[in-house]
């Protein structure tokens, strides 16, 4: 008992000396460039129209001398990120995100400072001063990481990124969240990287050679929506790989300054590579820019309930038809690559155009079989991107 | 008898070598370009969700080889362009004017081809080909033209622009569309032209010199919507000077190659002169962009029910200061020019906003009497351009 209670004594005055240096309340200094970049990306996670409050709150979190954290959440989706600070007193607090985030930015470039007191933040940086009311960092959700280390994968953040943006939008809309088909898949297996979303009419998926730690296995569904905002994140992050790890339904995608927490959606989704013929007897080859104007144009007298455009092709000439009984008709014709059998095939134009946008190519090639059955377009390159869609029956 | 019947005769021989050089229906080339600008001009005429279809349509009319009509109204207000075309039939037609600019934007640079068949026009430009069906001529409103000589007023555009810039913000939202405050003074007077604007708690004058030809007297009060759409199409006028014609309540604006008709307001606008006092004890000198940055910082923490900033000067210094009861508080710090006496008063801050942002001028003055009493805001130059704004009690 005596030893115990020189350990406590000892404790305590380690705490006082260490107090001696920092303040008992939370208050740093922090660059406004730097702040407001943290800002930027857990912003994304807040809730601002929900029931609770603290949910449109950013938690803001000083734990050792120079570094903060900064969480969002609305419970589906988790960001966090910590950005570089002189911090002089720990502690954490939330502040209103959208109010935070118009202060920060209206703010003069330089040196920023907060102090809290119970838990009115107090802002100054040159001759302006604001006092935020904050809510209890008690009140914030308590994070739940998913740090199950035999589940990791490491891989490069780069063709991630570009595989989610080549095939991550042909997904069902957001509304549908409970759709399987709102989710994207994301296959990892060894060193190929697969992306894959289909609505039911289209088929987008993108396959990316990544370097992959150990060798890891894993097919995962994530929402669509998680992976948009993820899109918009990547940008800040720091390090070329990252590292996935799941348990339970959720994922943690993690980056040396920024970690992302959401659910993963879970069931049996369509076996889409089955859908995808292996060759199609007709094939064109097409320059994309030309053909986006075209079709473009083309659109413009689109019969807007049907979305309809007919595509006829012929040796090395594609005409391209639109018409709606009320208001007229449209054509165009551009010169392709093609010595196919003639064919007149029907799309509506937005899953073309949507497409098209996502070649990063001069020339895509259009394969073809029956003008009722399932079309491939994929860029004239060596990307495994491919995109399929049903065309619709012409009456 | 016999020498009228001549007459006709001969009449109907020149008739027939007319027509053998021109098509006997409507048909022109004309250059994108040309054609995009002028379809943008009036298209802001037209009235996409009326009753009647036809003022959804722009009037293209051709009455000479080298000219095109463009009209389009939505009775309120009535837009007319002329434009550079070849003219290979006369006639007239109307069609729907989102659609025509969707695909002329949407066309290659180049010539593009009209034809038009019964009420069908054929578009054509390279490859592409479009068939809009149109509405007949007769279905559009006939144009009042205002052309009484006597009321003809020639001045300068450009003052004229600056002038609604500066002083034609101030009036009446557009909603209370039959109350006179929603209108705009211009008053011309020999070579001083006035432009005004309230809204009754807040007013703004600016004082232009014009050439005024024949040093006309008149004025006027225009709907301000009327004006916001003049400064946008007075960007495309080619003229320096603009001709004024009034009749039986309606206004004419006229350049070489834009006509704008619209309905003038009627009644006894307020004597906002009489309201403007003519020296004030209090003179701060501020520099704007500085101002304007303060004034964005403090707002961040402005009550949203009254938009209350609080400005106290004292000794070369102004603070500003606003507050949330359930948010916090923000105040800010700016060095200025100012020896009166200390005054705390206060005022919306989004009227000093809207204010300030229209100061073209380094520097500005704010004159003040009592915190109860009419402030005024000008630049620190020699631009006769004054603001008025009422304070807001402080509890």
């Amino acid at each position: 008992m005596e030893n115990l209670d020189e350990n406590i004594e000892s404790n305590v005055g380690l705490m006082e000396r260490e107090e001696s240096t920092m303040s008992s309340v939370l208050s740093f200094q922090i660059e406004k460039e730097i702040l407001l970049n943290g800002l930027k990306i857990v912003e994304r996670a807040t809730a601002q129209k929900g029931l609770q409050p603290v949910l449109a709150n950013i938690l803001i979190e000083a734990e050792s001398k120079t570094k903060l954290n900064l969480y969002a959440t609305d419970f589906d989706l988790t960001i966090i990120t910590s950005v570089e600070a002189q911090v002089s007193g720990l502690g954490k607090i939330t502040l209103p995100a959208k109010k935070l985030l118009d202060i920060v930015s209206r703010l003069n470039d330089g040196i920023i400072n907060f102090e809290l007191n119970n838990t009115t933040m107090t802002i100054t940086s040159g001759k302006s001063k604001f006092e935020i009311l904050g809510i209890s960092a008690n009140e914030f959700p308590q994070i739940e990481y998913v740090t199950d280390e035999d589940s990791e994968v490491d891989i490069d953040l780069k063709p991630f990124v570009i595989g989610i943006k080549e095939a991550g939008f042909a997904a069902a809309s957001y509304e549908s969240n409970n759709n399987l088909l709102s989710g994207v898949v994301c296959d990892i297996n060894k060193n190929v990287l697969e992306i894959a979303s289909t609505d039911g009419n289209r088929l987008a998926r993108a396959r990316k050679i990544v370097s992959n730690k150990d060798d890891k296995t894993i097919k995962l569904i994530l929402p669509a929506k998680v992976l948009q905002e993820f899109l918009k994140i990547s940008y800040f992050m720091e390090d070329d790989s990252i590292k996935l790890y799941t348990k339970n339904n959720k994922i943690m995608i993690k980056s040396d300054n920024i970690t992302m927490i959401s659910n993963l959606m879970n069931g049996q989704y369509p076996q889409y590579n089955k859908l995808i013929p292996q060759s199609l007897p007709k094939e064109a080859r097409i320059n994309v820019s030309k053909m986006i104007s075209a079709l473009e144009r083309v659109s413009t007298m689109v019969n807007e309930k049907t979305s309809i455009v007919k595509l006829s092709f012929t040796q090395n000439s594609l005409s391209l038809m639109a018409d709606t009984p009320e208001s007229g008709n449209s054509e165009d014709q551009i010169d392709i690559t093609y010595s196919g059998e003639d064919i007149l095939i029907a799309f509506n134009y937005k899953y073309l155009l949507d497409c098209f946008k996502n070649i990063d190519s001069e020339n895509m090639i259009i394969c073809m079989n029956t003008n009722l059955s399932a079309t491939i377009i994929k860029p004239d390159n060596e990307e495994d991107f491919i995109y399929l869609i049903m065309p619709v029956q012409i009456r």
